[in-house]
């Protein structure tokens, strides 16, 4: 289907300044692309009226484990042992495979209804993950995590479901990571090892890293060395890697993680609930490091809501410093969008409105209580907005959401599965 | 009309062990008042299907200025001193007085729809929050700000406003405060007016206190004392003492609070929007201090969204002192709800549900995908809900929104107006 955008405000970066404008044009969408103008080879478009709507690029979750809404909330206010050990980590061993699926597709109704097309996600069940988001549409970069002592021998089953799952579910809307899952269980020889494997097939690679003062502690003890330091002594920091929290950074690490070109992914609410702190977003942010935001897991959010966590982002940061200038709207919605898709090694073609970029769109009702008056429409999507104002999103030129009603996702059915999940495991 | 709420799961406020749990029962609303039995004296209830609802206590926003909403997102990411004095002031200086009653009327659009039914406003445009919100049929504690050296000379215009609108407004759903502004724009002498005046009258008092460093700086160089000695010392902290902000708290000033009885208000997003800091919640905690939830005003939060200042306040908290288990959802949600209660002299009136109680109730969707599954409801209060699963809000026994549906305030009027205005005097 091709449609025509009619008459709504457009979210557009402008490159020069580095700010985005409001806008008020057309669009034409075709073939999954975006255009100003017609395109000269469409028959027809389905016209689509955005009057009263900011259309705006979907907003990209940097970081996540979709799988984990069926522990929503399952193990809140409890020290982090507990939640950790005898809480989550248990569920997650007696649950079948299968039932990922049905919490991912949960996963992608609350993203989806908040705006988020695209998210980064680090799984442990195989192929289900993609699978789901294959099936809802959603633009996924999917890793299975990886852990042990060699990614060749006891890491094997997980490296080889992480290209399984790479294989069987290679399609236009979903692009596949390798994801070492943190420096405490995975040794610096497996991260070598990714690195050489991501280079060989041009993958990009995430990882946990410096989430908790323990993990850094630890590896002060272990390897004489930070956790950032450990990795950038792998080879594992380049220009495609991401690495989830950075929070406990100390010495050279930010220099490391900027010379390397690697990307990071703030994740405000669940450092914040997991006690872990707050990552020196000001100081990565001057030292030019391309940042980007995640809510994590629903288990230490509990939310996928990046509305909520763009505006969490920017008040913590200026309550630590002090100054209310610290972290503006148009910063936290470039993180969000065009930061993420640099991180992604996907800049021009997501995060932004542009001809010739891919359609991943949302429209905002600019007439909800919380935005009106629409004084500064920037400001409003990091300090007012709660998610509730998205109306219709499209993903990849199709419409997953229209008018608040879900087309590729089956919300009953969701309901109905994840209920019987959580009912027998949990 | 009288209501029989059928088949929804209740919160209820477990007077002791000071916790909420979760019971099945259907509720029965007649003249305002709840039980949990059918009234003797009632003839018919129309049934309200509350199957797969959440019916909870009305949130009470503590602390804001509804009017603010008309300049919501008018002045971000700007120093202190640009926000207020250049930007926001100036606009206030020049708006009609009658352009307040369709921005408290979108503040109620915002608060009912995102489960609040009380909250207490500072203002400054006569009569005009009194009438909007006897219109909206919000539950309203409305006080004028007071500024000035006396209260019966320089400040006697606006004394003589909050008497009248208190005289000319009086309803069920509206009481009348006293409100000196602040320590720098009123003097000892007034608050200590404003002290004599409540007692005599009966009458809730609410000031902002201690909110900046410069406003504490200031207030030692020129009076040799804390802003809170200062007020305790003019006999205005008592049990009718509804205290903003306290951010800035120094040597005696916890314990001065909590001997006085005086409630104290936190905005969590404000006073970091604003660059202020994080006021020592846990260390009032710990003193057994009342503490409440507000917003502040929509210009510097800048939205009316309880859910997100829980989440926002417990996250925050959690992250400050590094501990996972600080500022639970139980207590949070207790703080919003039975803790504004109190403060306001309506213990067991408001914020729950009980026999005998005021039936302001909101109704929330157990299956939104925000909240699912529901594997802890009151954590998901604080953690995960977004206001967006408010379905129906009742205050007074009277619904003011039901299944989404504005039923006391004309939505398209309110844009229109506010539109107006925006246009005009922005």
């Amino acid at each position: 289907m091709n449609y025509h955008i009619s008459g709504g405000k457009l979210l557009v970066f402008q490159e020069k300044e580095q700010l985005f404008s409001i806008e008020e044009s057309d669009l034409y969408i075709k073939d999954k692309r975006i255009s100003f103008v017609p395109f000269d080879t469409a028959e027809t478009y389905e016209t689509v009226d955005a009057e009263g709507m900011l259309v705006m690029p979907g907003l990209v979750n940097m970081h996540t484990h979709a799988y984990m809404t069926i522990v929503r909330n399952y193990a809140d206010d409890v020290p982090f042992g507990e939640w950790l050990f005898n809480r989550v980590m248990p569920v997650e061993d007696r649950l079948p495979v299968e039932a990922a699926y049905w919490a991912n597709q949960l996963a992608f109704l609350e993203m989806i209804g908040t705006g988020t097309t695209s998210y980064v996600d680090m799984h442990m069940y195989r192929c289900q993950s993609a699978k789901a988001a294959r099936d809802a549409g959603m633009r996924g970069f999917i890793g299975r995590g990886l852990v042990g002592e060699d990614l060749y021998q006891d890491g094997e089953r997980r490296f080889r479901e992480a290209l399984d799952e790479k294989e069987e579910f290679a399609c236009d809307t979903l692009q596949f990571l390798l994801s070492p899952h943190a420096i405490y269980s995975a040794s610096p020889k497996l991260y070598q090892q990714v690195a050489e494997e991501c280079r060989k097939r041009g993958m990009l690679k995430q990882t946990h890293l410096s989430e908790s003062v323990t993990e850094v502690q630890n590896c002060l003890s272990q390897h004489g060395k930070t956790p950032v330091q450990l990795l950038y002594d792998c080879g594992f920091l380049d220009e495609g890697t991401i690495l989830a929290h950075c929070v406990q950074m100390q010495g050279n690490d930010l220099e490391l993680i900027k010379m390397s070109g690697a990307a990071v992914v703030t994740n405000p609410a669940s450092n914040a609930k997991l006690g872990n702190g707050f990552a020196p977003v000001l100081q990565m942010h001057e030292k030019g490091i391309d940042l980007c935001i995640g809510t994590d897991g629903t288990s230490s959010n509990n939310t996928l809501n990046m509305f909520r966590e763009m505006g969490l982002l920017s008040l913590l940061h200026k309550g630590i410093c002090g100054d209310c200038t610290a972290l503006p709207a148009q910063y936290v919605v470039k993180m969000a969008t065009v930061n993420a898709a640099k991180a992604l090694g996907r800049e021009g073609e997501l995060g932004v409105i542009r001809e010739g970029a891919l359609a991943d769109l949302v429209f905002l009702d600019l007439h909800a209580p919380s935005l009106f008056p629409n004084n500064n429409i920037v400001s409003s999507l990091c300090y007012s907005a709660n998610g509730s104002e998205v109306s219709s999103v499209m993903i990849n030129g199709r419409f997953v959401m229209r008018k608040g009603e879900f087309l590729t996702i089956d919300q009953e059915r969701v309901f109905h599965e994840v209920q019987k999940v959580a009912e027998k495991y949990l």
